[in-house]
Order: C-alpha cells, then sequence, then structure tokens
C-alpha cells in the first residue's frame, strides 16, 4: 500500500519545503539563515533560567501575558493590541487566515519572502505579485488594486531594500476596508517601524520576531501590533489550532530580551557597521550591492552567477543563500556575521 | 469602523475559545487541567538550563531530532516514523490536515474532547460523532463507516475511561484505507499504548504529550509516531504554518524527560496511587465514578449537578471542570493532586 493513498487530497503534490541549511557540526561561517552572529541579552538568559523549574507542570498562560506588557512598555501601545507567537512565521500565518480570503487575491511583491505563496496556498486564497521597480523598491501606487490584503516586508527579503514610512502609509491609505501586514523581521537594523500607525490607522497589523535583533531563533518567539480590535481575530484563529503557543520560558526570555534595548542597540550598531564595512568592500571589487536597512545583503558578482559563488563559498566551507528565478539568480544574499567572518568571506572571495 | 468588517469571512461567528482557568495568584488547588501535581524530571531541567545559552542566536533543528531519536530509543520505532510539535494540540491539528477530508467525515466520540469539532470545522472536513455505550465505553463496531478516518483519545477525556489495545486493532482494521489517529496524552496513567501497532497497521498514528505524565505541560512538547510514509505528510502540513515549532529549550528538555523513564514511573505511580484511594472515597459518599485509566476522575454527585458542585468547590478556592451537554452536565472532572490536595478536596465535599 502507497502511504500517500492515505494522505490527504493534493498534499502529495506539494513540494517538501526545504529550510535553510543548518550544520550541526562545527567549522562552518554560517551566513545563510540571517542569524545574529553575537548572543542574546544576557538578562534574556537569566530570566529563561528562572523559568526553568517546577512550575513548568503548569500550562502557561495562553496570551504570553508578560510579553505582551513588556511590547507594551517598550513601543507604547496597549497591551490587548499585542499579539504573541511561537516565532513570526506561525503569526504570520494565523494572520493571513484571520483577514484575507475576501474573494480577492492578495498582494505582494514579486521578489519577498517565499513563504508568502505558500501560506496564500495553504489557506485557499487567490494572490497576485507586484512586480518591484526597476531599483528593487516597493512604489506604493501599484498596491491600489481589489484586494484581501497585502503584505510586504520592511526591509523586503531578499532584497535587503527598506520602505520609507510615508510609503508605507500609502499602501494603508490604498487598502482601506483590507488589512495590511508589515513584516518587521529586520527593522531593527536602520529601517522605521510602523508600529506607530497602529493608533492612526484601523487596518494595520505590524509582525516582530525575535530571531533578528535579539538573537533567539533558537527559542521562537515573536509578537504583532495590530491596530484596535483586530487581535481577537488573530486569538480566535490561533485557538482553531493550538491554544497554548507560546512556552513559559520562551515568555520570560523573549519579554526580558525585548526590555534589554540597551543590548539590542549595541548589538544591532555592530551588525550594521560590519554591514556597511563590507559592502563598501565588496563594491570595491566590483559587485552590484543593494542598499541594506537588515543585516543582511543582497547583492551580484561582476560576472559569476549565484549559484556559482554559493558553490565556491560553500567549499570553503561559508553558507550563504542563493535564489532560482528571475532577477534574483544573480544576487546572493549574505547575512552580515561578525567583522572577522567578514575578512573570511572578502579573502576567500579574493582567490575567486 | 467595525474592526470585525476586516476579519476574514465567517470569522466573527466562531466563539472565543476559553480554555481551564490558569489563576496566576496562590492560594489555589488546581484540579482542573489535568496538569502533573509534581515537578519534571531534574535530568529535563538540566538539560533545559545547558541549553539557555548563546546558541539560542541559532535556529533550531527543524525536525527536532534529538527528540525523535530519545522516542526512538524509548519506544523502539525508527526516528524516520516520528513527528515532533509544540504541544499536542499541534500535532493533532496538523494530522487532521494531513490525513482528513477526503470527502467523507472524520469520525469521533460523541463525548471526547472538545477540540476534535473544532479542528474539523477549522479545515472545512465534516464530522460524525459516535455516541459512546451506555457504559460510557467505545465500542469499535460502531467505527466501520464510511469515513475520511477516525480520532479519539485512549484513554478518552473527559470520561477517563480507557480502551483495551484489541479494540484498538478492531478500529484499525474497520478503517483500512483510512488514518486513524489515537490521541494518548492520558497513556501513562494505566493505559496499554498503541505505539507498538504502527508495525503492524499502515494506517495508525498515535500522539502523546509532555504535558501530563511528563510534568511539563509549561514547555510544549509532543510527539507522534506513525506507521512508515505518514511523517512526511505531517511534515509538509506543519511547512505550511510554521517550519520551527520546537524551540532548542523545548527539544533538550523533552528528550531528556523522556530518557528518564524512571521519574515517569515514579510520579504516574504516585498519581495513579492517589486517584484509586480518591476514587474509593468518592464511592463511599455515595458518587458514581468512572473507571479511571488516566490522571483525572470523571464523576457523578449522588444528588447534585455538575455545575452545583464546580460552584460548591470554586468558593473553597477548588478548581474543578464541568461540561455543558448531554451525559455531561452529572459529572465533574476532577485532576488528580497529591494526597494533601485530595484530602482537602474530600474534607470540602463533607461539609457540602
Amino acid at each position: 500500500m502507497d502511504p500517500k493513498t492515505l494522505w490527504s487530497e493534493g498534499l502529495g503534490d506539494v513540494p517538501a519545503y526545504v529550510p535553510g541549511e543548518q550544520p550541526q557540526g562545527g567549522g562552518w561561517i554560517k551566513l545563510n539563515t540571517n542569524e545574529c552572529p553575537y548572543g542574546p541579552s544576557p538578562k534574556a538568559i537569566a530570566a529563561m533560567r528562572e523559568a526553568d523549574d517546577d512550575r513548568l507542570r503548569l500550562y502557561p498562560e495562553p496570551s504570553g501575558q508578560i510579553l505582551r506588557e513588556a511590547v507594551a512598555k517598550v513601543h507604547g501601545v496597549p497591551a490587548q493590541d499585542v499579539f504573541c507567537g511561537n516565532g513570526s512565521d506561525e503569526v504570520i500565518a494565523f494572520a493571513f487566515r484571520a483577514f484575507f480570503g475576501h474573494g480577492a487575491p492578495v498582494l505582494f511583491p514579486d521578489v519577498t519572502y517565499s513563504f508568502y505563496p505558500i501560506w496564500a496556498r495553504a489557506f485557499g486564497f487567490d494572490f497576485k505579485t507586484i512586480a518591484l521597480r526597476e531599483d528593487y523598491r516597493i512604489d506604493p501606487a501599484d498596491y491600489a488594486l481589489p484586494a484581501s490584503g497585502v503584505i510586504f516586508p520592511n526591509p523586503n527579503a531578499p532584497t535587503s531594500v527598506g520602505l520609507a514610512l510615508d510609503a508605507v502609509e500609502s499602501i494603508l491609505r490604498a487598502q482601506p476596508n483590507r488589512v495590511v501586514i508589515v513584516d518587521e523581521a529586520y527593522i531593527d537594523f536602520g529601517g522605521q517601524s510602523a508600529i506607530p500607525l497602529v493608533a492612526k490607522f484601523p487596518n494595520l497589523v505590524v509582525v516582530h520576531t525575535f530571531s533578528k535583533s535579539r538573537a533567539l531563533a533558537g527559542l521562537r518567539a515573536s509578537f504583532a501590533v495590530a491596530s484596535p480590535g483586530l487581535v481577537p481575530a488573530l486569538e480566535r484563529v490561533r485557538d482553531w489550532y493550538n491554544s497554548y503557543t507560546l512556552d513559559r520560558i520562551a515568555q520570560a526570555g523573549a519579554a526580558a530580551a525585548l526590555l534589554d534595548t540597551d543590548w539590542t542597540q549595541e548589538l544591532t550598531g555592530k551588525v550594521v557597521n560590519t554591514r556597511e564595512r563590507f559592502a563598501a568592500a565588496l563594491e570595491a571589487k566590483g559587485w552590484s550591492v543593494l542598499p541594506s536597512q537588515a543585516n543582511f545583503l543582497f547583492a551580484a558578482h561582476p560576472s559569476r552567477s549565484a549559484q556559482e559563488v554559493l558553490a565556491y563559498l560553500r567549499d570553503r566551507r561559508i553558507l550563504v543563500r542563493a535564489f532560482r528565478g528571475a532577477r534574483l539568480d544573480k544576487h546572493v544574499r549574505i547575512t552580515i556575521g561578525t567583522d572577522e567572518q567578514m575578512d573570511q568571506v572578502l579573502e576567500a572571495l579574493d582567490r575567486f
């Protein structure tokens, strides 16, 4: 008996997802999944160790209240407009289901986070991709179409290009009756967060993660700040799947990490300095580098394809990411590591 | 503008889910969510503290490999037939989506875990409830109907009644072309696990949690053991929503907890002893108590309704659970706590 006959219809046709490689051995320079090269706040570590005790026998508080209150404090928003989840992918998946699908397509850029079309398909929603402009920028004028909603990352991934806040406002105004999700996974590396706009617009959901600027990709924590009255929709969808998504340790660690704003500032400051130095060095070698507001660069070698660069660096135990498809196959996405790591990349490229 | 106009269609009609109360203050005897009254294995705590470090900056291994290997070792199954998740609710939700919906209803008992109809509705699947027999038992003969699959807990919840392994086999044989999910959240308190049957039947998924017999409800961890070729379907569904569901600390803690079989045995032994003593005491007071193989009792006062018992105990800071509906409204579900806690319940009931 073929086990696939027991799967639900159509599932066998879905290609298995391949996440960025996570080599378990040592000796790799890992610049392929946009992790932070520095560790998380010691205050977060301390908070997690304190949560590691017999209280783990009890279910967690379901809404992540201590984390909601930390978000409220740091971002100056009401705690009831904060929603917490087990990584921003989960929060965005729930937001797709909570807000999209009104018999019109979800709009997002053609070059963007590869998960958006997957979520649209998972929920049976149409989507329409909007081409980035020639310079890889999102033009808000392109988003005034009949839609069931809009989602884009700011800064965009894998391009690293940021969008100014007035352009975000223009998209919100272009879709007054639909929710706009701004995925701000990389916002702390130079972008301008749309969180203050939730008080001004009724249709905004801003999603943040702890995996990048808070160096906690291994903890799985995230939050959304939404316009009033939208969080209950996210809660209903969450409660369809799993009513306790965020464990006690993650709640404690994420709240402490968020409150340690000095640590985040120091950490993102170091990454931004390294990024600027590394971008200048690549450009000096003739590479074309998109202007980055993220913790990675999207950069094209003057003559070699992205797959050639990827293979060359992989042989030297340096992992970067390359994508297939039009407007994607010349550029590699290189996460910003430590200064020492980026020097090793530059040295390796010298001999390319 | 009513924010609900921004929600996706139909979502506003879904009632918000109300989980069992989690009082944050002290002084409560909490017997309402089937948590374990004793703490988790010290080896699990030690493993979690060891995972709380700078490695948290990196994404976790996506499949929970160390936990899969622990399950493989403890249960004698191939690691590739193990799937890990962020609590058993999540794993069951993914299993609904992965295996059900073939244009026929999902079958489950009429008195059972209240989440099953919610998942069926969330994925747009029909379901058909099968009445438990007069003595609250599942009769396998009732499950030989056209179906897209079957799910039931063993022992059943909230009834606490277990199903013998030959009856589980009969259900598997009654649905040779559909998946049967056995939700074994409470199996370690006296039931007989169906895990050994995955080698014998092609259509079985057995789901376990760390929230009960491993005293880690606050950690959110779970696993399924499935017949060969079924785990890839679960992985595909998981990757539609969230490709990294289980964080580094949960992977480490759950693996260590599972391997510490002595701790689980001691802990479940204590709970079973307390349960038997408490059940006998209730029966001596004239209560009707269903035979329990779980860490809770489903018991009816000789004259008072479940809501009356609930309210009376709540006034004495003792939380138990009551359910509404036919065949449910006489019984309260009482989690087994420590001997001291159960003595306090008996004392309170003496004055009822």
